[in-house]
């Protein structure tokens, strides 16, 4: 038997919408301590890797280890149909090919149940090493988004390069060329516009702006956005998943991350 | 000699959105004590009636009984011409093939005056026999849209089942199958969330989707749908047409009524 | 080497927004007095103008005149890469084939550059006589734009009558037809809804509305919009480039103009 809680159901549905284009299909991992996902993308490029810990949710049980495996578009279609202020309570019998999801309205007169089918998906689960990384930027996830975006309208690829006072973002295409400057500024005001530099050298790489526009689609989930770098192994993109006000730096339960390899530039 | 001049021209917009996509051509029957139109939908399934007091109009002038045959469609795009603030005045001579219609801003320095021409359309009114309904729902008109586009997600059909404790809507398909079930909730202090159930003895009816949310198109209209059911005949959703504040439950100066017969379950 | 910085950045994007669409590629000519771009429409029926004075720019710095031919909407899409509260700069280098374009936030830790590629075209830079037009009216953008769409559901031309006390504005199609009379308002408590109409003697003209909606693609820009007719010669409709807040009647920095001949009635 399996049940666990979420008091904030909507954070189910902002955790679905930014892996189900990435992902289609996916195996939960249940144990006692927590619900974990992982998966490459269809293009087996990326890697995304989804944790919440047991002791986020309002209720957890979990009797013994269960692989929920699902279509997570189908999944997201139902979460559609709960309400932002639900409940959302997941249940899956140890014998049983489906799970159940009861959302449940804070005014108590409504209650929604939804079954879906399970699946049985082959299981790839990758050992990620524990990497100490060179470089840690820490900024706004809505500026990280808005640079992919916008360097999207000039190539397919962005160049990181990181130094002690800041980091810039460049691509170039046909139309011409661009670079997004931003500078290290840990003192100001407004904690969630901090951009926040840890580092050991400097260091530049190239991603694929299609990927990372996908991983920007778990921006609702939290204010900053945290890319770790270092030479010769893929990028972290970090995401928390924040159980309370999206403001509280300590308030999350879990988190999302999402994993690229550097491009190899030809010309060096 | 046909003139009626409705304050909140609003409303006229509204009904039009709520019926154009169902029905294409209709007549309105004009007569000393109001405006009605009755129509089958374009796959003649079900049923759309609109009703409109003479009383609830501004002005009011209906020399002798007129059939005013139109496209729905067109005249829906002229009334987009009007502002959300204009009075609506329609104008018909009666030996003329057209009617004029004049939008009026509250600011008195604009007037907008269209014309567009009247079709001869087959009349097939239809009697509505007066029923008793066993059962009559009560309840957000938002929360019946919601459920309709929802369960929508599952399936081509919802059955609801009324209990005098609940309501219940349920479908399934191939994703799986859900279920939304909304408990009496009549002593709460938001009139405009209350859900009220009277009724006779339990009912269990299935009916298509497709035609549900059509009918949630009047939505706007007012804050609570009705629901009235009975065994072997049309399901009735009714919208009242609120000609002042739309909270206000006594300020109704007609109202659109959708009929639908229920699906034969072939495995009884 | 021209150099020019607009504090308000979001006038340019403003200002490319209202004229991309309507002329693909165009050439700014860069004098120490200012900006100025010229151009026919794609089809070559209608001509725009944009006008901005150099004391309009935070800094304004132009050795020798300078012709920046440039694709419109590649440049559009380089300045959505602006934030709205950016400060633009242009910089060009005399013998280059490329303008730079800097975008600098309020908060200073961020900066944006971005280069894109001149392009040699052709020039036809029209004379426009200056003409004494017999009639001007001015009335609010937001209102123009609507007529103009609101027209277009009708007919594919608007016949625009002018007299002293009002302007009348009309169309005809196979829906019917629909006409919108303005009457002047000079002496209203709100400026920004003032309809004012200045003129020598009545008169009659017609447009396609095809056009006349393309150039109400500039009404973000300003409060008012002018019409100025005369027998005989082109529509001109002006918007004003507004460099502070925009109910602000005398902070124009440039404008843009249209130009569009009148239809020529064969019914005449």
């Amino acid at each position: 038997m399996f049940e666990a809680k979420l008091q904030k159901g909507v954070l189910l549905k902002k955790i679905l919408d930014a892996i189900k284009e990435l992902v289609n299909e996916a195996s939960w991992e249940c144990t006692s301590s927590g619900m974990s996902l992982q998966a490459m993308d269809t293009s087996h490029v990326s890697l995304v890797a989804v944790n919440l810990n047991s002791d986020g949710f309002g209720k957890f049980r979990c009797d013994r280890n269960m692989v929920l495996g699902m279509n997570l578009v189908n999944l997201s279609k139902i979460l559609k149909c709960a309400g932002n202020d639900d409940t959302i309570t997941i249940k899956a019998a140890d014998s049983d090919d489906k799970i159940q999801l009861i959302f449940e309205a804070p005014n108590e007169y409504e209650v929604s149940q939804y079954e879906i089918k399970l699946m049985n998906l082959d299981a790839e689960y990758l050992g990620i090493p524990d990497t100490n990384y060179n470089v840690t930027v820490k900024m706004p996830a809505t500026k990280f988004q808005r640079i992919c975006r916008d360097l999207s309208q000039i190539g397919d690829a962005v160049t990181i390069s990181c130094t002690k006072s800041g980091v810039e973002f460049r691509a170039s295409g046909d139309l011409g060329n661009g670079s997004i400057t931003l500078n290290q500024n840990s003192s100001i005001d407004k904690p969630e516009e901090e951009v926040t530099i840890a580092m050991q050298e400097p260091l530049t790489q190239t991603f694929a702006l299609k990927y990372l526009n996908q991983f920007t689609k778990a921006t609702p989930l939290c204010v900053q956005v945290s890319l770790s770098l270092s030479p010769d192994v893929p990028l972290v993109v970090e995401y928390k998943v924040m159980n309370e006000d999206k403001d509280d730096p300590d308030g999350d339960i879990g988190n999302i991350r999402y994993y690229l390899a550097p491009k190899i530039d030809d010309s060096e």
